[in-house]
């Protein structure tokens, strides 16, 4: 499973004591031949960005979109640390290099944690060679691991297409929202190909999968997907590689939303009817942030008056006497009025683990969906600290 | 006090059973004369408007600013209710009107609640003229009871200018957000005004008061605020009504700010050395709204980390090695890494009832600020279900 599951990698997890908690938190992925290989990225769109996605984005630029590993370490993002930050993040490429004898700027680096400490570099002098000497074919598991922060399960998968696949893992339990908020995913594959393709795959997979996720409406300063290609399983249709990395994607995605800080239930927001697919996206995406609909959800309310109101806010085009809400197929508003409906079986649909509410704006052909949580007591509990 | 603190105007509150508990429902506010006064209102921007809201308008509209009275019920929003809502807000004009002998169009009508259920006009029917036969001189505090909704308190202030008074009372205590979310607010004063200048003043009043505002980034069917002026007092320095319909404005947006739904803090964001003003609005309005800041104020944590993280990613022009980020005066992030400071002075400040943030974004000289709360388990409560 996850990334040393397509042929070529090695891939393990480590604990050095970034995390007081004394788990696992640096985890290396790296080619098995030593080389470096096709490879590609997508990293956040906040400007406040972090040391290691200005080392990373810059040592793909470097290599032409190639790399020999990735080290990521967790419990602490190495964010808003400014030059110092930098020269960490620098050095942390550099020690993962000296242990598996590759360039410096073949290496890629990802963090995830705390923002505005310094990372405790002396721990990772040591630990980052003690991590790059264990480094297995099946190792992917404790890198898995090793990249949690809040997550309370590892996530990974692996998708098999015609004599390829694509492996991969991903942190993410906060802060997913617009262009990935704070998470990491690292995928790998064993098909042939080139760095442009990968980039091409890498980001329409990313735009499908986790750029509709949407947690808590907060942005990351770390947010990095990542993509190598060992080759090692030879040419493959690249239509293919780009269904499969999409589909890595999407499984990573839905693992996120189903692990979310304190959320007892995943909900699909789906817009329809839209003038636009802007539009539905805008209003999907107001719904899914709106804190009073993703309390209501946790309350098993079926109060729709919320989403209204939340959509004829959003700026879309919206025309209160056409708009109609259901909720698991069961419609409460039509014309934009309340409707009958068997309120028994709508109980049951409020309660379950997973919701899917369409919001029909009666206007156009346009539609757009985002992926969610409900908000709790739990997510308040965990984000009341840092510790 | 309130809306009968200017002379000629009369109030009263009245419990007619659209509340299930019992608690008054229905306030009239009508001018001692019986004759309509010069009238000014700001409404909802949300385009899921409800059926009093539109009514208010068409009303203020035809008659040219004018009105007599507002019949304002709480526990039902009257909106999301169709064409059928909207004759149900045109009857409680016309009831009000009938037991006050006006014209019905010189009647404005306000309501608040849940959405998308009718309203049980039956009640009214009986209600609206049991409170217009009851309106007294001193029924401004009766009136400003029977508005309240979560409202733990009600909400009044009583502006003296040279001559002449603006009362007020208010509503909202949750969806407090952009352009006046979920709230009412009625304004009386004594002052001889034309039409013209109470719109003029109440528009500058409401946007550095109401529209700093955000509880929880969520905006309503039903926001307005009106202005009545009966004239009793006389001619007035127009500049004079304006400075203290603002002051009456910002008095009503404090006690809401500090009444908002569950909340244990009051907090400031302040954002300075912006590029622009609305880069500097923009960055304060996307830290007032993240669901992680809020719930770190309520645990009293100074993580600045996710407040750079939500200024990056605001939209805003922003240079990560310049921001500072301070609490009550203390500069806990400068030059985008953190700052050495008195961690025992901090606590205080974190543990304080009202809490002042500043983000020097050090660009410019674009400022800009957002009135806000905490986010809490209390909050998680009032909106898990609509009972």
């Amino acid at each position: 499973m996850s990334v040393t599951g397509p042929a070529g990698f090695l891939a393990g997890g480590h604990a050095c004591g970034i995390k007081g908690s004394g788990d696992p938190d640096l985890a290396v992925v790296a080619t098995a031949s030593g080389r470096a290989v096709p490879a590609a990225g997508v990293f956040t769109a906040n400007r406040a960005t972090a040391a290691p996605v200005l080392v990373s984005r810059s040592h793909l630029s470097a290599s032409g979109g190639r790399a020999a590993a990735v080290i990521i370490s967790s419990g602490n993002a190495n964010a808003a640390t400014g030059a110092a930050g930098r020269a960490d993040a620098e050095r942390m490429c550099s020690l993962t290099a000296a242990g598996l004898t590759c360039g410096a700027e073949e290496v890629l680096v990802c963090s995830t944690g705390l923002i505005g400490i310094p990372l405790p570099m002396d721990r990772l002098e040591e630990g980052i060679p003690a991590a790059t000497a264990r480094l297995r074919p099946d190792g992917g598991g404790a890198a898995a691991e090793a990249i949690r922060t809040t997550d309370t399960v590892r996530k990974e998968v692996l998708i098999r297409g015609g004599g390829f696949s694509v492996g991969g893992m991903a942190k993410g339990a906060a802060m997913l929202a617009p262009n990935m908020a704070t998470m990491l995913a690292v995928l790998t594959t064993d098909a042939e190909a080139t760095p442009v393709q990968l980039h091409d795959a890498l980001t329409a997979g990313v735009e499908t999968s986790f750029n509709v996720l949407s947690t808590d409406g907060c942005t990351s300063t770390n947010d990095t997907v990542l993509l190598l290609a060992s080759g090692v399983a030879g040419p493959v249709d690249p239509a293919e590689l780009h269904l499969a990395v999409g589909e890595a994607c999407a499984g990573l995605a839905r693992q996120m939303a189903g692990d979310a800080e304190g959320a007892t239930k995943v909900v699909t927001v789906r817009v329809v009817g839209a003038d636009s697919d802007g539009d539905a996206a805008a209003a999907a995406r107001r719904v899914a942030d709106s804190t009073l609909c993703k309390c209501s959800w946790y309350g098993q309310d079926p109060y729709w008056g919320r989403i209204v109101s939340e959509v004829g806010s959003c700026g879309a085009h919206f025309d209160q006497d056409v708009v109609s809400v259901s909720y698991g197929g069961i419609t409460v508003c039509r014309g934009g009025v309340a409707t009958m409906h068997d309120v028994r079986a709508l109980q049951l649909v409020m309660a379950a683990r997973e919701l899917e509410l369409v919001v029909d704006l009666g206007l156009g052909d346009g539609k757009g969906v985002i992926l969610t949580n409900d908000l709790t007591h739990a997510y308040v509990d965990e984000n009341m600290g840092t510790s």
